[in-house]
């Protein structure tokens, strides 16, 4: 009769909350993305029906099918979590779903998570606001709605960090229109794919470099002076996954 | 030997990841703000020293000697925590910490943890981002240095969120500058006074009157189309704390 929306963070179980994890043992089911770590569905008790509504490209589960799912299993069961990467609320549709089941009568309760637009950044060392190099931190993803042809140029601040997620694929794009908003083509820029896993990679170069990294996804992008730092903290090897 | 700087979260013990609450109840000094909540405290160990360097307004340790004593206790110490609200290295001057600790030669680990940029106005039921409201979202302070007359006119967005931290007492000028800058006096806004604590408050309004709205920090200001959000999800009771 409750749902639980929850943050499962950038990777690792260990970067989970102790709500979520108390949550997660106790559910009777879990609705999961594609990119859930193990660890964190080893979290998950073994009676419970684990459903994956991964949306993979081309996949054929939409978002309103994803909410008639969680309908219908709320219907059923005492204990539902959604599962979903870094935090509910933070371009994971959250609101979307949560609205739905408001909507049909069902309780939700949302668990807060270590988002990735940060913990990412984190991972590479480096922190999105930092005295003298950035007052503050904007996060998009690389894929905005299509109307509007200079929207990377228009959000463009030389003391704001930008972190931009699932922005790979359009990279090019992305720095034209930021160095046309104003940004100088020397902006430091640093790409973390893989973030908190084993195969972690960090490249960094300036923003008129952008488009010839080689990188893949998932990764998060940073565009601004902070992208040039390495505050030179380690992560915990138990908190890297493979 | 090792300094850990710990994301706190916003609030309850329970909104802590699992690796922050075992670093700290490890560790043998935790060195903490004021405003870390008790039932975070309630996780170190008895046995260990705690030391409180919360800013408090006129005080006065400087992060120069938050730094020095960082590494002073480092050199006496196998496990030194430097526990932060939200996360170390969103406006935590974390980053700054860590380059210190490194200068000195101290092993630094940084555990991410949820900021309250995010986790606040979900705390009001609002997400951050949201499809045909908001395409991104930006935090910054409401104390920005000084030499810039028109700042927040310059970050205003009408399809980002806006996330203000710290921006209680500067709300009549953070309104003004960032109609200004082009948001209409009826853009929504939402102000959550104590988020994550049984005596959080919301107060929604729109932008020309948020000067008027009866708040007292610590509040964050939320700025935007998601700010007349409230998808109706509910906090856990156990989350919340007095």
């Amino acid at each position: 009769m409750t749902v639980y929306l929850v943050g499962a963070g950038p990777g690792n179980s260990d970067l989970l909350t102790l709500r979520a994890a108390r949550v997660l043992s106790e559910a009777q089911v879990v609705v999961h993305d594609r990119l859930i770590d193990p660890s964190v569905l080893a979290l998950v008790n073994s009676s419970a029906l684990r459903v994956n509504v991964g949306k993979s490209p081309g996949g054929a589960i939409s978002q309103e099918q994803i909410n008639e799912t969680l309908i219908e299993l709320a219907r059923t069961h005492i204990s539902v979590v959604r599962l979903k990467g870094g935090d509910p609320f933070v371009f994971g549709r959250g609101g979307e779903e949560a609205l739905a089941l408001r909507a049909a009568g069902v309780t939700c309760e949302v668990v807060p998570g270590v988002t990735s637009a940060f913990a990412g950044p984190l991972a590479a060392g480096i922190p999105v606001t930092h005295r003298g190099l950035a007052r503050g931190v904007t996060v998009v993803t690389g894929h905005p709605s299509s109307d509007d042809d200079n929207y990377f140029g228009r959000i463009a601040h030389h003391d704001l960090t930008l972190v931009i997620l699932m922005g790979v694929g359009r990279r090019a794009l992305i720095a034209d229109q930021l160095m046309a908003g104003g940004l100088a083509g020397s902006t430091p820029v640093a790409v973390v794919e893989r973030a908190w896993t084993s195969g972690q990679r960090v490249m960094r170069g300036q923003l008129d470099g952008l488009a010839r990294l080689d990188v893949c996804p998932p990764a998060v992008i940073i565009v601004g002076e902070t992208a040039a730092l390495d505050v030179g903290a380690v992560l915990s090897d138990a908190a890297l996954v493979s």
